[in-house]
């Protein structure tokens, strides 16, 4: 086993350094995924390359990479790295001057392994949620692609760390509650699961998704809606979620204090089983 | 004189590489600045400089670059890059987990140097302008700031390809006029210069300062308003402006031809004057 604390693909290289002329550095120009490693496994693969391909042809990076190669290099990683995380990044390529880009440009390719997943104990104990102060903006035209953008999350998880939250809820600019700065938010309200809709704003989970099926497989009624932060404050119970953390139940939000509801730990639970039959 | 196309510092170094944990590259997590050079020297360094330490401040990077150092390291590159143009990027630094970051981070400093400008030509024969479909959003947290969350102004100047316009004018979400997917924008009117206001998104540009600067020094009203597209076609002249490329004069827009007005062609000259003269 590598002893290592992480290691990397560049473009099919062992190396662990990029051109500067790479866009992902100039412009945030690409894509990236985050995926739990278990058992040298990437889980839910398929879900994940999906959204990085959707992702590729809506910024309409020119040559959509080869999932093939990717998965290749991706078990070649994590033979050292069998429980952890993977991150891929697909950067529209180098260029060396202004935002256009020449037509023949070449995509580059990063993917890095890494040991170990440091949410475990929030999953049992349960986390204090905050309200950031910083909005996620509408453009539409992005909305729901994984690009590499990502200042008003940095934004939004420098006051978690400031206000000792484990994590933040971000609205949109019109007070609509959208996610968590780095998960998808639920909400129980009178036994039905309530998630924020995502059509203006926000990024569709892979872990959402699971959730809102394996509730569906155990009779919970799933409902996509429209959320405020009183909805929030007078539910039953809430939960975030993201492909490496799992469901981190919320225990605290703002004055409210809440027990960790049963069909969370439910919830949680079936999670973890699909964690492990898909790694 | 070096022959090759760039040369750059990065951290000090010689090098063209960065680290793939630096967060320019992961998240957008920077700012930058782009110069022009002139006789070795780049112009406009202090209004430059101090936009690029405000947007430092504005996105809490925790140790503000020291611009002595940025100065001694761009005269050094410039000795074999006398005209062309500086790139300088800040970002937060390397981290190797999640959208938050260490306080003890310490910021990664790129420096490119370039030779040549390519705009000479239509800083003399005029340009197409376009509008863009891509919206500008309006994060006001980000606004002014020039980070490198930049995906919006690549995919409007990807349209401006397609198209073949030199340009394309970009609107926020309620159909105001904001700027040029590259550049800041100016209308001729009755005499008057009109620019549009920059407090909710947009960059305001040195060279779009240079302008507004230029223009009372010669005795020309300068309005910064409200426009939407309707103002900019029944306008008696448009052009727009950055630090590489001066001003360009518009000779199409949408369906409208225009002459290029005497008034443009002096604040050209004298904006020409002002680079000789801060270079």
């Amino acid at each position: 086993m590598n002893t290592q604390h992480a290691s990397a693909f560049v473009n099919g290289d062992r190396v662990s350094v990029i051109d500067i002329t790479d866009r992902g550095l100039q412009y945030g120009d690409g894509v990236f995924e985050t995926l739990r490693v278990h058992h040298g496994k990437p889980v839910w693969w398929a879900p994940h390359m999906e959204r990085l391909l959707d992702g590729c042809h809506r910024l309409q990076i020119s040559r959509l990479p080869d999932i093939e190669i990717l998965r290749q290099e991706a078990d070649s990683l994590l033979v050292d790295y069998p429980a952890g995380t993977l991150k891929i990044i697909i950067t529209r390529g180098n260029s060396s001057s202004g935002y256009g880009a020449p037509a023949d440009i070449m995509p580059n390719r990063v993917l890095i392994a890494k040991s170990g997943l440091r949410h475990q104990v929030k999953s049992g104990q349960g986390i204090v949620l905050g309200v950031c102060r910083q909005r996620l903006s509408g453009s539409q035209q992005l909305s729901g692609i994984k690009h590499l953008n990502r200042l008003e999350q940095v934004l939004a998880r420098l006051e978690c760390q400031e206000q000792s939250w484990d994590e933040g809820v971000m609205l949109d600019d019109n007070e609509r509650v959208i996610e968590g700065s780095m998960s998808n938010l639920f909400a129980w309200q009178q036994g039905r699961l309530l998630t924020p809709r995502l059509e203006q704003t926000g990024i569709n989970g892979i872990c959402r998704q699971r959730i809102m099926s394996l509730a569906e497989k155990n009779e919970i009624k799933v409902e996509q809606c429209e959320l405020d932060l009183d909805d929030l404050q007078d539910s039953d119970g809430l939960f975030v979620t993201n492909s490496l953390i799992g469901v981190w139940p919320v225990i605290r939000f703002i004055n409210r204090e809440f027990e960790i509801d049963k069909r969370t730990r439910l919830l949680q639970a079936k999670l973890e089983t699909d964690i492990c039959s898909a790694g």
